[in-house]
């Protein structure tokens, strides 16, 4: 009876196929991770290492894992995702006013809220955050020296800090930075400062759309107009977009992100940055940098910055620690080029300077050479949460839609279709305390209505899967009434 | 031989009388201490104890100390001080743009710094803060929970800090205050989002003249006009000069320090204060209240804030824990009155939140009762030390100079004899490692050309009194110089 025999084989291969496929949904396995050797498996579940080995193969030929000759088989990248969101259409119009506040401030509740399937505020969760090393030395800095970590802190910060953050900057290619770097309260406020430092009310900034939505409350609360050009996930900023921009408008400054745009994970490459600079550099335009990204790199090596580039003092590099170590410390950073001393003197009137126990904190964490080997756990954590993410975005959504398929960072960017408002979509999972950040908030054009944004910072749980999934049938929901 | 005993004993009592001069001097003694008792002295110095008493009975009369019945002698307040510094003469003129900016930076400069003369920054020097209790409470809070110290807190601030601070209100009689707080960066941070909350570029903002110079620096960056009324050292700002400008100006909003002013220390009686919130509540103009100060109080009771007579939501009250616990950790909080979403637009465009373990660390240190047990401490201490200041000031600057007598706070504010140049003061101060702060950077006008403010935060100390020397012995020169 060989059909017998056959059925029965492929029923036992089959269910070997599902067990594995669970893994991976449950987040047991996930990208990158090797699976249980034919032999293991075979103990374990009482089955024939051919049975096993019939599964692998039909598991690698849907391209959900890969085998490496000699190491076994493996969790493959990208094996069941969306199809990738697509670029944009040209987004140039004439510069406005920026008024998307009302519906921006209700999504900020979401900061510090904690009862929230978390897939509204980017920052990577408490268990990938290095919790007992720097909580450790936090506290032996107040012991060791209280009166120093309670006193103010000089404007521009603490020297320990800023030596450090002048080190990681000329390892990173940006060799002018000793002594340069001005703390701040994180990299909005580094934002915050470059643009108070550069543009007056009225004036008008170049940014790429969709950018952060902090970024156009910003400009909204500072008055600013914004010009937009588009931001293509697969190839970020386009020079010929920004001379365009350039040739048209009268433009004060550039806010661009250049690595893991928030939202789209868009990277600009290098040639085209300095292509950028350059461009900049012939008007003397300011050009204020969001690095608060670059470190979260999943490639062999870390991508260049506008910074780099720099040869006027035109670049203002902005970052903080808010993405790798410790957001609740609030410490960031700006290197300020040549607007240094007006950069001071905004710190200096808007809080004075940074809180030193954090200042001190982090500069010892760095000093003792804690970062780097946190920094390569984190980035594999993020882009295995990110491929769990993929996997399931692609279980529970309707067809037609689309996602970024980012190479660093800690967010996806999901393209839903087109009747869907994401608006809607987000009050609706707001009542079922899930946080999702609607598209429309990333530009002052309503171009991007049916985009959500997901953060990948939180490890992957049964609670993520099951929001996603009530936010896929809410979303299926949402498609069906409009078919009736 | 009479005489002979006489001059003996005119030798001894003199002795002891430079004995005790000298303790206050040192600031072994200070004021409100009780002196050694006669009998005590008496042993130790090998006196009869009538020559101790006819010591203690000539320093009486010359003011040093006083007896109180059947307690004893005490170092007595005010016993050897400048005379008043008196009203500045009226100094509103038209609405101005500020360009202290470069002088003001020069003496920014001081913030963080270690190796000066501290006369310069106002702060409680480390003795007097509660470093190894907060330092305790801080490591704890750290240690207990590490996920929440490091993770974003809410843009409002910590609930539980909130709490407190709302409680403190009410107990300062502010009823309104439940769940109105929210949390800065320190202070500077609560009056810099207060402007941006209800000013534009080019408004005119009304100020008390001498006013801080941070707020200078503050309207200068915001491109605000000021317009300045005088700041009385004996009766603060009068509702008559208020009424005045108001009916003279288009003014935006206000900026008053209700108690202690700084520099003038000037405290604006209550029923003065419940005018000017009457008037400005007449024109719904907001009113921005620096109380970072009250605190500070040497007097039976706190006086009043403008924000408990304010019955439409105008009075913005900022505060900090910068002067009474730990400036270095940047926390001060405003209460927005119906300013409140746009503060919170602000405060979230600027730096999202404030760094969490300061905020939990300071919520537990208050909910520990911990904070009235050390103002006390603190607020005794300042008097003391602002006393020993007075004594030496008296023996080391020319004739001519005067002094304000302040009732609370941490500052004192010196009138030198009108031909000195308080600038070139300073700078040869700078040149000797003392620290002080000239007065022209305390108004947008030339009137305090000849004053200085020294700060009165640090424990008396040797250092402080060669300091002080130095300084008074420079201004001799300077007067001199002019002479020849």
């Amino acid at each position: 009876m060989p059909e017998l025999t056959s059925d029965r084989e492929t029923f036992r291969y089959r269910s070997v196929e599902k067990h594995i496929t669970q893994m991976i949904q449950t987040g047991a396995l996930s990208l990158g991770d090797r699976l249980p050797s034919l032999r293991k498996l075979s103990t374990n579940l009482g089955m024939s290492i051919s049975t096993i080995n019939q599964a692998y193969l039909e598991l690698e030929r849907k391209g959900i894992i890969e085998s490496r000759p000699r190491s076994g088989f493996f969790v493959r990248r990208n094996s069941t995702r969306l199809p990738r969101t697509e670029k944009s259409p040209s987004s140039m119009k004439e510069p406005r006013p920026v008024t998307r506040s009302g519906l921006i401030q209700s999504h900020l509740e979401a900061v510090g809220r904690e009862d929230d399937v978390p897939l509204a505020v980017i920052a990577p969760g408490p268990e990938l955050l290095p919790l007992r090393e720097l909580g450790k030395i936090t506290a032996g800095i107040i012991r060791d020296d209280p009166a120093r970590a309670m006193h103010y802190a000089p404007i521009p910060g603490c020297p320990e800090l800023i030596r450090q953050i002048a080190f990681r900057s000329m390892e990173n290619g940006i060799p002018s930075a000793i002594d340069e770097p001005v703390i701040t309260a994180g990299c909005l406020e580094a934002l915050y400062i470059s643009l108070r430092s550069t543009c007056r009310r009225g004036d008008t900034v170049l940014i790429q759309s969709p950018t952060y939505y902090c970024f156009l409350q910003l400009l909204e609360t500072l008055g600013l107009r914004a010009i937009e050009i588009p931001s293509d996930p697969e190839n970020g900023v386009s020079p010929a977009d920004l001379a365009h921009a350039l040739s048209t408008f009268d433009i004060a400054a550039c806010v661009l992100a250049p690595n893991y745009n928030n939202p789209d994970s868009s990277l600009t490459p290098d040639e085209a940055k300095q292509e950028i600079v350059r461009l900049l550099a012939e008007r003397d335009i300011p050009l204020i940098e969001d690095d608060v990204s670059t470190d979260l790199y999943f490639t062999p090596n870390r991508p260049g910055t506008y910074k780099q580039f720099d040869q006027k003092g035109l670049v203002m590099l902005c970052s903080s620690f808010s993405k790798t170590i410790a957001p609740g410390y609030r410490v960031g950073w700006v290197l300020p080029g040549r607007f240094r001393k007006k950069v001071l003197e905004i710190k200096a009137t808007t809080n004075v300077c940074t809180a030193s126990p954090s200042q001190m904190a982090i500069a010892e964490y760095l000093r003792q050479g804690r970062m780097e080997r946190h920094l390569k756990r984190l980035r594999r954590a993020l882009e295995k949460q990110m491929d769990t993410m993929q996997f399931h975005l692609k279980r529970y959504f309707p067809a037609g839609t689309r996602v970024t398929h980012p190479t660093g960072g800690a967010v996806l960017w999901l393209e839903l279709p087109r009747s869907i408002d994401s608006v809607d979509l987000s009050y609706k999972a707001r009542a079922q305390s899930i946080g999702i950040i609607p598209g429309v908030v990333f530009s002052t054009q309503d171009k991007f209505s049916n985009y959500i944004r997901l953060s990948c910072g939180a490890p992957w749980s049964e609670k993520l899967r099951e929001g996603l999934e009530k936010l896929g049938k809410t979303t299926h929901d949402l498609l069906n009434l409009q078919e009736k």
